[in-house]
């Protein structure tokens, strides 16, 4: 018997999540000028970062040999105050992923399940695989997440139940009092998880005032990351806001130094930069109107979106839509087909600023017109 | 029936990492000068960080809006020139706690245990206490790893071996050819981590070919930082090595975006830079010539140590430790005590630059002479 038969096969099973292609591998695979490249496949923040996030990395580069602040003090303290909860609420984490991931590490294991949409984001059928849970994907309905279906695939064993509000990658957004009514006929001994990575980019009117409700249920976690909006994929920030007996626990099993120095550095200055967010909205719902309307005259179907991104709909065959992908690559535009979530006819874009929308939908109409065949 | 009632005891039952005390949280505490204050409590590089590190992350910032490349590529490229392993045997982590984790949440969950020695880095039985399987703490020997008590303590049920060499914070080195004999005899079924956090530190003669292990073991994976001589603590870079298969499984339940894209570009920076590794190790040798002379003077004991720094023993009660400790605070010198690695007599003492060492050594006499009771 030898170390990998003794694996878990859960774990040989899985199939690692696909990440949109940098950048560097595209240059690398087709050839192409880097300066001539866009990418619109990772929903990340057209606009860069925040200039007061930049200079605190720079900055934080004076301290580079020392461990970060596993506490985190300032960054929680500087949370706390924005958010008006209280520090021992807060979990940090190395992206929203590692907050999830916390969180269903505690809860979910070998002979329990999690609920979850069809179509939601990848991660979480990835997270309840590695460690032997039982993932149950609830049909979606009109491409969103149907809460009576899910509250209905509860089972007795059922731990934790993700949200993504807006979801990735379909861009559909559940009524926040929809939402309160679904948490309030969950068992209390299972989890919500409400991962609301792209609630900055929601009019006012769409939020859901979902920290408030925080007091009412212990079950409740709410994830956030500095990758979207606040433009700082690159470092890995996130955060989650629970009750206080659960922060803890998760608390308990984080890795000490879950996020690096650079990282808590320069979200807190990020969170300061109020007009780098204010900015970075507006500049989406702009450029969500330009693609909608580009989209429109070339009469190519899409899912309405509430996020920074707009999944399209080819019509045809998958074969036809991974040709469209491919075409878009040689013109040098990164977008992310979406096979691997259900959506082979669908290609999630990222909206981007004026001239790369402008360019995306140019390299469409010539993908659409003369499908490439590579 | 609430949630936290449901969580599993041995999580409620963990007591979180101590890490050092940061220099920021001394200033708040005890209104210190910042510049006053010298930090020898977590084994950091006292020479900073190579300068093409920092620069890497100067230039890094112009993407730093970009999730990191997930795959690692450059940075496994790099790696796998250097040590001659294929890219297919590294598994990338945020800081080694993330691969040591990895393959402690592959191999080890309740009915498992693990075995690790008494005083071994105190991230071991918090990994296994984290999944809920058993740690079997084996007697040290001197301080150091028993080895063949350690191949005694092994059960039907042991996934996992920790070894620490040199071991942290003891310091104390398994020899190479005793270590190669406890591998061949550890069942084929059993994973031994080699934690070579502190390798860097170690004279030619002193070190394992550990890497040429790897091709009769597939039970072994062996963990690096670039926290310490790197002088890259703050970015959270470590990696594993190991048989591909096994590399693989770590690979699939790794978080996609695990390593930072800072991290990522100032490893490579980092391990490009010979030159101050190499400075680092001669400064060190140097700096640990001073403090083992120092204390030999002041008639304090020691543990002989192959790291970066070294744990001194004070004489009396545990309260007379904590009184040195304490007045070493207020002198401005932050090192770490070891209660909670059952050394209750024993503070670690992070090997600094000469005026560091210098000071360490007169706070510690003024400490010696008249303990203060705070």
């Amino acid at each position: 018997m030898n170390l990998f038969a003794v694996s878990p096969e859960y774990i040989r099973a899985i199939q690692p999540y696909q990440p949109g292609k940098p950048i560097s591998e595209l240059v690398r695979d087709l050839g192409l000028n880097k300066d001539e490249v866009i990418k619109l496949a990772s929903n990340e923040n057209p606009l860069g970062t925040s200039p007061l996030a930049r200079e605190a990395i720079i900055q934080a580069v004076s301290e580079s040999s020392r461990y970060p602040d596993g506490s985190g003090f300032e960054l929680k303290a500087a949370l706390s105050e924005r958010l008006g909860v209280s520090a021992d609420q807060i979990v940090l984490g190395n992206g929203s992923n590692d907050v999830l991931e916390l969180a269903s590490r505690i809860f979910l294991r070998t002979g329990t399940s999690a609920v979850y949409s069809q179509y939601a984001f990848a991660i979480y059928p990835l997270l309840v695989q590695a460690v032997g849970a039982k993932g149950i994907a609830v049909p979606a309905k009109n491409y969103g997440h149907d809460l009576e279906a899910m509250l209905d695939a509860i089972t007795t064993d059922t731990r934790v139940i993700f949200i993504a509000n807006p979801n990735n990658p379909t861009g559909t957004l559940c009524d926040a009092r929809d939402l309160l009514r679904f948490i309030e006929c969950v068992p209390p001994d299972t989890l919500v998880i409400l991962d609301q990575a792209y609630d900055e980019y929601l009019s006012k009117a769409d939020k859901a005032n979902s920290i408030a409700w925080l007091k009412n249920f212990q079950n409740l976690v709410i994830t956030h990351t500095f990758s979207k909006a606040y433009g700082l994929a690159s470092v890995r920030v996130g955060f989650a806001l629970a009750h206080a007996d659960i922060a803890n626990l998760m608390n308990r099993i984080r890795q000490p130094f879950n996020v690096n120095s650079i990282g808590l550095a320069a979200a807190q200055a990020a969170l300061n930069d109020v007009e780098f967010v204010k900015l970075s909205y507006m500049s989406n719902r702009t450029g969500m109107q330009q693609m909608v309307a580009g989209l429109d005259q070339l009469g190519v179907g899409y899912i309405p979106s509430h996020g920074n991104f707009i999944s399209i709909q080819i019509e045809g065959q998958q074969a036809d839509t991974l040709d469209v992908y491919k075409s878009l690559l040689h013109q040098g535009v990164i977008v992310r087909p979406l096979g691997n979530y259900g959506l082979p006819n669908h290609l999630r874009v990222t909206i981007g600023i004026e001239e790369e929308n402008k360019k995306f939908l140019y390299a469409l109409e010539q993908a659409l017109k003369e499908p490439e065949s590579h």
